[in-house]
């Protein structure tokens, strides 16, 4: 694996659609699928199907489709859904909290084994079995179980200097839900989710489809 | 705008980060913009970002760029950010309580209305200034508000059946928040907020940046 071609993020960014597309056939017992067919399902053209199959070397055969168990099994090794990663929460309001209740992660590989805040009415409370600390303790905490992964759910302002402290502290990557493109000069990977882009798609999609085409 | 091509939902997906991009070059004081500069900022290919911005006109100038405020505001009429969008939170635990304390999506137009939920320990106490109501005056509540989206945040079990309601109550767009590609033989624009994928996508970078490069 080490000779691995870097694959472009947007193609990156798409198996986890394709992964989640193949469980769903497995589950319905279909077991092999051409490009067409998955393109259809899943609103992408069949071309790009095939490219983005082929940056891992392609697992169609011509006249044949995908075995959808093998490319399901392929994508998650790509993935690496079978890694393990130690997280934390940081930030115990409404948001950590809901995330450490989110069983899927779990199933993903990611486990959730610390939560933070400084807020002393949530320090000493549970959350999902897991008692919320101080994020005086977090430096420890970090440094002892070797943790990979830390999720803020931090206000905005608090968010660059956490930031700042992850990467200090030997934190891989960063799962942030504060809405800012947050950009730092580590090595430390940092995904920022941006639900408000998915809410704009929404009112697009809304638009177009009760405002131009009445019926 | 009624002659408006149909441009691709995959285009569209783009439109809110070039958005952020752009807002975030005026806050600076950027004026313009080349599509190479803009597409290394963004991590997307120059061609990429010429062939999106044409499927609405174009807005650059050969040897200029693009005007940053004017592209600013071009996609934001596209978006739609100027409409307003009555919105209702179905699920009123963490994730749902989060969401209604997020500020940014009224700043986006759409305005959280009610919030509704089963559990009585919840229905009467108020979440960022309104009040949860019981699910028991849902039908009612949307009908004489006329309210357009609805936010599912309810458990995996509940949800088809809740949004199969919600469509029948008229509900433009639904964002669901359940782990579930949700698909209804409606006209109701359904929105899937898969956290997962993004998830599984910071797990990707993390192995490909700590194991095959070290430093």
């Amino acid at each position: 694996m080490a000779s691995k071609k870097k694959v472009s993020i947007a193609v990156i960014r798409r198996l986890p659609r394709y992964y989640r597309y193949l469980s769903d056939l497995l589950l319905v017992d279909i077991t092999r699928i051409s490009s067409k067919e998955l393109s259809t399902r899943m609103g992408i053209t069949a071309s790009q199907i095939r490219q983005d199959l082929n940056c891992f070397g392609g697992f169609g055969q011509q006249g044949y489709g995908y075995n959808v168990e093998s490319l399901y099994k392929e994508i998650g090794n790509i993935l690496g859904v079978t890694s393990r990663f130690k997280t934390v929460i940081i930030g115990a309001g409404n948001m950590g909290q809901a995330l450490a209740h989110y069983g899927n992660f779990e199933r993903r590989g990611f486990e959730i084994i610390g939560v933070f805040d400084i807020n002393p009415e949530l320090v000493g409370k549970k959350v999902n079995k897991i008692e919320i600390l101080h994020m005086d303790l977090i430096d420890e905490f970090i440094k002892s179980n070797k943790v990979d992964i830390a999720i803020l759910t931090v206000p905005y302002e608090q968010t660059p200097g956490l930031a700042e402290k992850m990467a200090g502290l030997g934190i891989k990557g960063l799962w942030n839900f504060s809405p800012m493109d947050l950009k730092l000069p580590h090595k430390m990977v940092i995904e920022n989710v941006h639900l408000s882009d998915s809410l704009m798609v929404l009112g697009y999609r809304i638009k177009e489809r009760y405002d131009e085409k009445p019926d």
